[in-house]
């Protein structure tokens, strides 16, 4: 039968989706890639996850199987409000929505909020998960003016002085994709900014953990808490496979997050919840965190030492504190889809950056790299194939 | 800040849900409820949940904490294979897509099929949770007309032969709320109907296992394979906490499923997903099923006598062979509002069958019992409590 005449216009106008067919590629077994952008495996918790589960079923037993309200398994919500103070946001356990993953917070709060063809504010490059989670609901982007310290300020008051901004959506934190951090002074300067226009910021801040130099910075919500849905997630700290989100949003907002949400899945898993809650009221997140930096800095470093002496002189890259990627980018006369070809065919995998670009065009020349999934050697072995084939490339430009 | 003018056209035409309101006043302390719809934690194998946990670390170890793709975890989809081939559905794994509840079926399906406006034909009363699930994507309801047996084939071809209709929705067994089953003739009418107005049929089927008399019945799907999108979920023989639905649909639908879903949660918990296949593939579910059933079929005996002894002769009640509810109806002169104060008062509570209907108006002599959470004697007591106080209020009328 014919499907596509079945389907709802909004679906019949989706695009495809790039990036899944590029990791679908480079999954291919002796690859070495560089292209994911996934917590390494040995970061996770496993020998305390037995404990962790004998421990909810002991204090919770059938509580932790049986359905919960869809705000969130209150143990949870408790434990997240001294986890979210240490980030400088005082909240308390009723403020916070427990979502299936930070994924679950971008698609309600794109439902609850955008009407085709609003226009939502997003860096250039962004996060594809939230241009994913945003698409059924058919926004228009307005793409913002980022620099080397990420979001340039002025880009924005430029952007909400012509036209309105249904929302406003940042990765203020070790980006993905660029790996850069809004400095304070353009935090505070952002905040005003939305204040003065009223528009929603969505804030998502799913590595600012994963600080390996440098201070920690308060998230914007700090300095604009009723205009912020903060976003965060245990994914990158604890295990992505639980799918635990959270949020943090003005009330009005909140209960319609809560209600769509409750028409997507009821709840969050109670059980993973559960567990979550054990992990960060026992202690164990404190206890375990020090091991995944100590995992992920040396391979940061070894990336940017490697990027130091494989790369040619005309490539600059990002070198953020923290995070999961760093953003390198070439001279216009690089062929960054004959590079990532060629790459492929030498067994290493990384991400075009004009995939990250909400609107097709820019960051021809651009590329992310990916240091979590591999070791130093492994590391400075791609970088090093490829600077082999970027030369090569540039000598036949 | 004035929140209501930043929300969404959608968002602001969302009605309120009485029902959650009702559930939270039915919550209170030393209420004796029959309104709720959930299993009864007695029925959760909490017992073996430590050793399926134990058996999936030894089994996948980190990848039960990691990422997996949107699809489903593929020892679970492997096992719904010979699950869902006891059902009647003959499928292989890829056909199978794993969601978090039922609940990610209903949305991902409102979500890739409806438009504003679109017609969606529904049982009248129907699924609570379907209606919330479709909301916003903002469908107009074509009310079909039921009898004891169910959704009247002869109501959906009239309807599909008057005006288009984007999508029928059904729970055919043991329906939610009614109780109500399809017999097979109607199955195979309703088949053939929506083959021939060539329309996509959700069959909604979280009851069927739930068995306690008669034979098992063949899914509408068996009949109309390509154009039915079959949902079931492990809620009501695993553990709802968990969140474990799944799906089989055309596969031009269900490449559209999977991609919607990606954006919402990018997959459900693989360490769920991990503890249902080894819960499934292990044999505990035929193992432990006959335990729920041993334990809520006397229970839904212990109602229906009870409702035989103590509500008045002028009410009528379907009498399921599974399931979790009872449908009673009175003359039009009970005042189900005022009895389902009364009972409140007397610390019984129930659902007045008028909130399931889509669009307001029938239904008002109509109550939903539910006879899972609570015990013989308790159930026996409240069905009493129920019948007196229906004949002061039809005394009074």
């Amino acid at each position: 039968m014919q499907m596509e005449n079945m389907l709802a216009e909004r679906t019949r106008r989706m695009g495809t989706n790039a990036i899944r067919e590029i990791l679908k590629v480079v999954a291919r077994p002796g690859m070495v890639s560089l292209a994911g952008g996934i917590p390494a495996p040995e970061s996770f918790p496993l020998d305390i996850i037995r404990e962790l589960s004998d421990r909810v079923l002991a204090a919770h037993g059938t509580a932790a199987l049986q359905y919960d309200v869809t705000e969130g398994f209150f143990p949870l919500r408790q434990a997240l409000v001294e986890h979210l103070e240490k980030k400088g946001i005082q909240v308390t356990a009723d403020e916070i929505l427990v979502t299936s993953g930070s994924q679950g917070v971008l698609d309600a709060a794109g439902k609850i909020l955008i009407n085709r063809n609003d226009r939502v504010a997003v860096e250039a490059p962004t996060y594809l998960g939230a241009l994913q989670a945003f698409a059924p609901y058919e926004p228009q982007y307005a793409c913002l003016a980022t620099d080397g310290e990420g979001l340039i300020p002025e880009a924005i008051e430029e952007e909400l002085s012509r036209r309105p901004v249904r929302l406003v959506y940042l990765v203020p934190t070790f980006q993905n994709p660029t790996g850069r951090t809004l400095p304070l002074a353009r935090r505070v300067e952002i905040a005003r900014i939305i204040r003065k226009f009223n528009v929603l910021l969505v804030e998502d801040d799913p590595y600012s953990d994963l600080r390996y130099r440098g201070e920690h910075l308060p998230p914007i919500r700090k300095f604009a808490p009723e205009h912020v849905i903060y976003v965060s997630t245990l994914s990158k700290v604890f295990a992505p496979g639980l799918r635990i989100g959270f949020c943090v949003a003005p009330p009005a907002i909140r209960s319609w997050l809560v209600r769509v949400k409750q028409g997507v899945d009821l709840h969050t898993s109670s059980f993973n919840q559960a567990l979550a809650a054990e992990y960060l009221s026992g202690g164990h997140l404190d206890r375990h965190l020090p091991g995944i930096l100590s995992l992920y800095k040396p391979r940061q470093e070894a990336m940017l030492s490697a990027l130091e002496r494989y790369f040619p002189t005309d490539f600059s890259w990002s070198r953020p504190e923290g995070g999961m990627f760093i953003w390198a980018e070439g001279p216009e006369t690089a062929d960054i889809d004959t590079i990532y070809n060629n790459a492929l065919a030498r067994q290493t995998a990384f991400v075009p950056g004009k995939y990250f670009y909400p609107v097709p065009g820019p960051g021809q020349a651009t590329m992310r790299l990916n240091y979590t999934m591999a070791d130093e050697a492994t590391i400075d072995r791609a970088i090093r194939t490829l600077g082999e084939v970027i030369r090569e490339n540039l000598a036949n430009a």
